[in-house]
């Protein structure tokens, strides 16, 4: 497992796509959903499941882990792989998402983002040079670029000056990439909900050249239609030959609507967040197991089911473990919704393979507004 | 799997017992430890690896579950086993310990305890009828009477009512007790730390006739040395063919020690809390991973344990795991312990079989003495 990073077009159904990545731990067939273990960690799912889901690679969070356990500790283990035990390939962010959304006392300027640790109050400054060591110790698969990520809504001027400050950035983060171990560096396209920003941060980008393209600042308070209004403007400004990549989204539904787009990957929170707050993502649609309807009913989640969780157990017994605030609830359930995630992805792989992505949506919409099993 | 409840003894070392249990839902080798899963779901620990571990058979617990999800909720859901998904033998306990350590505002009378539910502040009355029809509703394999367990230290008389109360229970556990469906009932000695009360409790429970008995009331404050001394006691006046389940009970030394005295069933919440703070049972001993001098160190727990999570991850990644509150920490160090307790339970075993108890409770002990693996 030491092939450099490459990106294959297998498929194209519209402008949908199936893809095949290759990093030097693995492969990865797209459109991918890539499960967060923030702290190096899938909160309550053990590897073993993360893996038997389907999950070919996951997301682990620079912010966390430069600041505990530290990135030249984790270097000195032999990097985030031997570390965490997670074999496959692993991409990480550049932290500066969560500087902005969980650091107190941040302040941005041309040079660096600099801010206090919410851990230990210490002062940490965060360069684009050291974003790319940071990620270079961790061993990742897929590194990004420190970009700035605002808020929406949020002025044109302040939207204009994080776009053209990350642009600064990718510049530099590029400089001092050194790829020599075969892992990747992504650009993040910028410019808020505003498409002449977003468009100029793309073909920026592209002028630059990088091993793949994410469009960061969406999904942070904008409508959907927002979002795909902008992903619509962005991806014809992005190579054909490069995986583009949504950051931090979302929904079962923006994941279609995004596939439908163009975009080849995807990593979010919910399905484990979700898990953890009793909450399941079946083919029925959501279904919140604290709900009192389930206290008797002894029918599985979803009988047909790849995922054990959802086969071997009761609604009631879910139910149970969710009112009782069981950590068992939370394992489960957040099993359930990455296996939900994993094989929503591999029913759009399929779907574009056999160019039948519109049916796909349709059936799978149509499940999801027939709602949930009716009562016994 | 409709065997009705048996006990075969197969060997002897000295008092020290192998044996085999058969229940409805299948065998137990003896001594054998019970994991507890008090709400019908062992924390934080997949049923799966809780069968992987070696476990035979778990304990729930009645009081929890009479109050949530509820005794008849539970039958009507087709009992424990179908409820929960572990399809082995369960040995549930009769509430009456758990009243008295977590329900507020209870009182005990001839007729029964009753008290305000933790959960939901209503009035239960558990009489030793109902706390029988409760285990028959749960489906258990092994059911407990009701009895009075205190607090130690308490006075000579408070320690002698409580034990005729409990005796008299144990004949009206026993009249109502159905044996139709092949589950034991089990009386409990009570008696505190009197021997005389002991010898006593046994003697009556034995002209009682139950399928086990158990000593209850110890682990609850008194010294090692006042349990092992009230096991020496007891043990004498139970029936060779039935077997002895010690309440409540213990550290790995506990168990060896009781074990030594002719126990042979064991239930105790230690590893998989002393898991979820951090803490591992291993050959080495108990091992902090909170501890500073595990966060750099690439070496697993225990490299030649049978468990996946003393093995495939290394202390600085458990260490990270705990230090940073993530719940894969709490899953990876309940299992390990799991595996632990099974271990050594396997081990007590196969040295009774081989006459050599002594030298694996010697052999055992200098591994705990020679303490853990010295820094790198």
């Amino acid at each position: 497992m030491s092939d450099r990073f490459s990106f294959r077009l297998i498929a194209r159904d519209g402008a949908a796509r199936l893809g095949e990545i290759t990093t030097p731990h693995g492969r990865i067939t797209t459109p991918a959903f890539m499960p967060v273990g923030t702290q190096a960690a899938m909160k309550a799912v053990l590897w073993r499941d993360v893996r038997e889901s389907g999950a070919e690679i996951v997301l682990a969070n620079t912010y966390h882990l430069m600041l505990r356990p530290g990135a030249e500790r984790i270097a000195a283990l032999g990097g985030l792989h031997a570390f965490s035990g997670w074999t496959g390939p692993i991409l990480t962010d550049s932290g500066g998402f969560q500087v902005m959304s969980l650091a107190p006392l941040r302040s941005v300027d041309e040079k660096a983002v600099t801010f206090r640790s919410h851990i230990d109050g210490a002062t940490v400054v965060l360069t684009p040079e050291r974003a790319v060591e940071i990620q270079r110790l961790l061993g990742s698969d897929i590194a990004m670029q420190l970009d700035e990520c605002i808020a929406l809504p949020a002025s044109p001027e302040d939207i204009a000056r994080a776009m053209r400050l990350s642009l600064t950035w990718a510049e530099r983060c590029k400089a001092v990439f050194d790829g020599s171990r075969g892992g990747a560096l992504f650009g993040i396209v910028q410019g808020g909900d505003i498409d002449r920003l977003r468009i100029d941060s793309a073909r920026a980008l592209v002028g630059i050249g990088f091993h793949g393209y994410a469009i960061g600042g969406l999904a942070v308070g904008e409508p959907q239609a927002v979002m795909l209004r902008v992903i619509g403007e962005v991806v014809p400004h992005l190579p054909e030959d490069r995986p583009r990549y949504l950051m931090g989204v979302g929904t079962p539904d923006d994941l279609l609507e995004s596939v439908a787009r163009g975009i080849d990957m995807f990593d979010c929170v919910m399905p484990t967040r979700n898990g953890r707050h009793g909450m399941a993502f079946t083919r029925f649609g959501p279904i919140n197991l604290r709900n009192a309807r389930h206290g008797d009913d002894p029918r599985p989640l979803d009988e047909q089911s790849r995922c054990p969780a959802a086969r071997d157990f009761s609604r009631a017994y879910l139910h149970h473990l969710v009112r009782a605030n069981e950590t068992l609830g939370a394992m489960l359930l957040s099993m359930v919704n990455l296996y939900y995630y994993q094989d929503l992805m591999r029913g759009a792989r399929a779907a574009v393979a056999e160019r039948r992505f519109g049916d796909f949506c349709a059936e799978t919409r149509a499940g999801w507004a027939g709602g949930d099993l009716p009562p016994l």
